[in-house]
């Protein structure tokens, strides 16, 4: 059930059963020479179609741009800062509050915004809090990295060993060929990609990364692969989701 | 050729015979009792394709959540702050414009979006000329609202004469209908809609607007309605686009 | 009735008849050879008060600096960023919505205000409703716009014909040679003003209309012109706020 | 010279002979029961204008709303949260250094804008050395406050003994009786004001002071004693203008 | 080496032989009945001190204050705001990089700083490179949690085992107890902690950890093993920042 | 009684007593050849904790780094931005007043930091405000500037008369060394410092003040003048102290 799909009186009808919804958020930002732009929003937003639809949850509209400065060295990537993403955080929950929503689960495809995630459902219970709406202090907001789940990881270490590497993985670039198999991209054999060096400024990761791959073979990923990293994902966080929903 | 299923040395080789990118806006807020809540971006996002196609531009991912403060006392609704949304537009065009784009052309699905947009493309034209970013001072942003377009609007008149309305209207609905016709909602015959009202804060909204119409009479729209309305809005367009791509 | 000669008495015994309040906004911009650099706060300013004396309503103080980030690269333009020129009327809005009052009438004297003056409009009644402020909800703002009234536009047709232009325009500077007689400038006959170049960054502007008009010829005006313009402007926008503050 | 009613050519020339500019600054603000809300602004003003005819000195638009939080419990008060109120000096000395000027002379009238001006020259000086404009580390911002010139302080001494009190004085309520000679308020005989508890909140202030006086008596004032504050305000200014734009 | 007991020559020698330098970040919030509030302030501060010892790093002023909004239903506790936290890590980060330090070891003792931190590194490094500081991409941050060292989680396992919890831990509490051995505060026996439920708003961690501890037994803790975890910290983080300063 | 070393009961028991607070607050800045880097914070702090143990009051914890933007061109000077501040003074009072605190006592050991604290304070009384914690309009904070002290003034005119000089002042230096006598600097004799001119921007100030000291002679200080000189402040603001929190 996507929010964008809804009428205001089928969410109003939605919030007579439940007061969760799910938040995909991804990033637009270079995955290498192969990956796609919108990888992280492409995942993401395709997860949680599918645990929306196995939870019958209302599935809100996708954070396109998330907090990817680091890739900004590379054209095309676009990233919000820090505190501009984290009011966009403070607004959505701000606005779904007043609507009723008390539970924010967000299906995070990209490991970059996880901090400023955090960050952001800290402000945002203090500003609700604040702004005296109600039930304000049962406001609880979660982050699920897809692919942090364990099956998933589990998977991806199965097929692609060391070679998943963390940054335009296979298993994430998988999942886009699942999605969108007439956008598979080729450029041909792909040397070993470094890895090792932490994230800092957009100019120090390109210097360190100059395809834009962490230690990464995204070659090695089939759409056959993305459809069972779909899967799993959907599986575990369909738990996690009515586990969310249901605590206290 | 839309940006999320490009590749970075993808956008590196089109900036070589372009500098210029459409960006979809749209809005995630209540459409009366059968409009869709995504209506807005929905409608937004079609046709920037369709316009992408016809001119092999870049099309960056779609802005859901806009300006609708008014209609967030209905449920569903989600707005940012203009002030918020003005940061989220300064940070697009800034990483853009690093990338190497200098001519934004934001197409819109939302009124309530211009005001806002217009007052962050004089923020953003400020910014990125204060952090000496190259070419700074090419930068060019315009607001292309796809409900205004000539043609649009006269078949809308000729379809649905003052049915029209203002919020909610049988032409934004039909388009919805043509890109997601499983999604048409029907709760039976609509009693007139309000009108005239100027649009002031969310709560005085939706007491002078209680099922969040203005004006308007979504049950004339029919998905075939949608097509005709897309077919026009992108020739329009395109022709702003191209307009817009080759001035100085 | 200008709030600056009044005692917070005076104030408290017009809040017990009225709950409106006009508030000038011009901006300090260059206004081609001859034009004033005050001239849209001049002219917003004189026309609030003859509102302010037609309808006893009470004037506040005048903002005399506005959104003109485009004119700054002409010396002496001073202009605030949107950002701050919301958050300007945010403080503005709270504290006189404090006091008592719920209708704002902004008479404006500058075209590049409107789009910053709606945002801050949406954002001024979402604050205002989040401090908890006594009626909030009843809270509306309005933004006229002397320029665009009617009669004054047909007046301008017929004087000057295309020769107003959209900037540094006869009609505006007439007004200011009526205010201030003395200080008509004259730098002999002006070429023909460049025009139909959109508006974007204050570099941009400078290239297109190197002597700051747009389209305009400003030695048409007459202080006799001026006075003309003053008295449709005040008719017209004082029945905008007599309708304003009778709406509900 | 008012930047008001200067052309920008004007402004140009004036740069080639003089980098100083002077910008009145007020508030609008409860002033007790017989004293102007515009007092400080009216009193800047003027005493602003006067210098700037003594010294040839540029003289910008008026800043009519200053910081005056603690007045906010008084119906008619109006304030700029400091924050904003930065944001405004910070805009203000941004485009006026990119114009070309150096030497910022804010005549004050306000004692409660004094910390927060003092804020935002800091905050000035950083950011337009941050935004690399040309001489920026050249840029010079002072307050003068008229009240507290010495030769202001002591006439009002030798005319009110301690009946000057320290809000809504004689002294500046004599200055606006000198420039509004037809909107003298008078009220009858006024009670003592209590005077000596410090500034906090608004809701604080009003409760000590409930008529707004801080150990005031206005009813001293007479518009002859204000044309004698003018004088030695603008005389003494002008000794300090000038030092301060010939000083390195 | 204390920055706070150097000399400005005595930084600008330093900086001739290294650009390093660390930052203890603590928290000032409840830690339990027993436990200090300034613990993590306390612990980050000695820890930070040691290691500069160990490698002749200078050590920069403790931030006593950070991201603990969580805690703030418990008296005492004091937060900043993500947004403001991001600031006041952005202003340290662009002053020492104008001073011509390029790595910053955070030595940090509140896990609710982490996702702040991290936010604010990638806020800071675009802040830098937009303000032209020189050599600003070579700006790195790192955050260095002492209580995530392995030697010191190997020891709290080893002494405590699931009774150390995860706040108001009795290794946290040992080492203030180490620091301030007369400030061993004494309740009796305390009732099992409970643990488990997520951290969201500041109410809700209240009503879920009625006297703040999660899951930990602080009673376990001594002067002694405190002094054990001290220099189990020290070493392991010495190891860090020597690698850190090191790396390229 | 610090805060640091209190657990939360105590604070919770502290409260029945007493509702008010003493914050130390510093800066992190050049104090000339000889001065310590942190100066201003550690004689803020050695005062707060003696008017503390005189007053039974509580001490929070030390703001070390302030507003000291006009030092940041001598390496190891940190500075917040005035906005940056106000948003830590605001966090502060807004926790500290939902604990139930209603007296902020700032002692303060840097000129540069009063303006600036001023002003927050204001924005501090409007912000607790609107967030409807109770009691907020009791709140009432105070910066009291050991420095300024009438007896430390005569003190330090005493010994060192115009050597005493403006920043890097013998009379800061002496109360470091009697706090700090194994950290004082010794580089032979000093010329004398220049003085008078204004406070501006950063590149500035080192211009005319090129080893940081204003005016000052620091050679002159002793441990034994520091000891006399933290008497007299404490004595000294231990009675203000008091009289503000017995103030209504």
């Amino acid at each position: 059930m996507l929010l964008h799909l809804c009428t205001w009186p089928e969410v109003e009808s939605y919030l007579e059963v439940s007061r969760g919804i799910i938040i995909p958020i991804g990033s637009t930002e270079q995955h290498g020479p192969t990956g796609l732009i919108g990888t992280d929003a492409i995942s993401a937003e395709v997860i949680a179609k599918g645990v929306g639809e196995a939870t019958s949850a209302l599935v809100g509209p996708t954070i396109n741009v998330g907090m990817a400065l680091h890739h900004t060295a590379f054209p095309g990537s676009i990233s919000l800062r820090p505190s501009t993403l984290i009011n966009v955080i403070v607004d959505y929950v701000s606005c779904l509050t007043k609507s009723g929503f008390l539970k924010f689960f967000f299906i995070n495809g990209h490991g970059g915004n996880i901090a400023t995630l955090k960050a952001a459902f800290s402000e945002a219970y203090d500003r609700v809090d604040n702004l005296g709406i109600e039930r304000a202090d049962e406001v609880k907001c979660q982050v699920a990295n897809w692919f942090m789940c364990r099956s998933v990881y589990q998977l991806a270490k199965e097929l692609y060993g060391n070679q998943e590497g963390s940054h335009a993985t296979p298993s994430e670039v998988a999942v886009t060929q699942y999605v969108y198999p007439d956008f598979i991209k080729n450029v041909g054999e792909l040397t070993p990609a470094p890895s090792g060096h932490p994230i800092y400024g957009a100019k120090d990761f390109r210097e360190h990364y100059p395809d834009g791959r962490m230690g990464s073979n995204p070659n090695l990923a089939t759409p056959e692969h993305g459809g069972r990293f779909y899967e799993l994902a959907v599986k575990e966080l369909t738990g996690s989701y009515l586990e969310f929903l249901n605590s206290d």
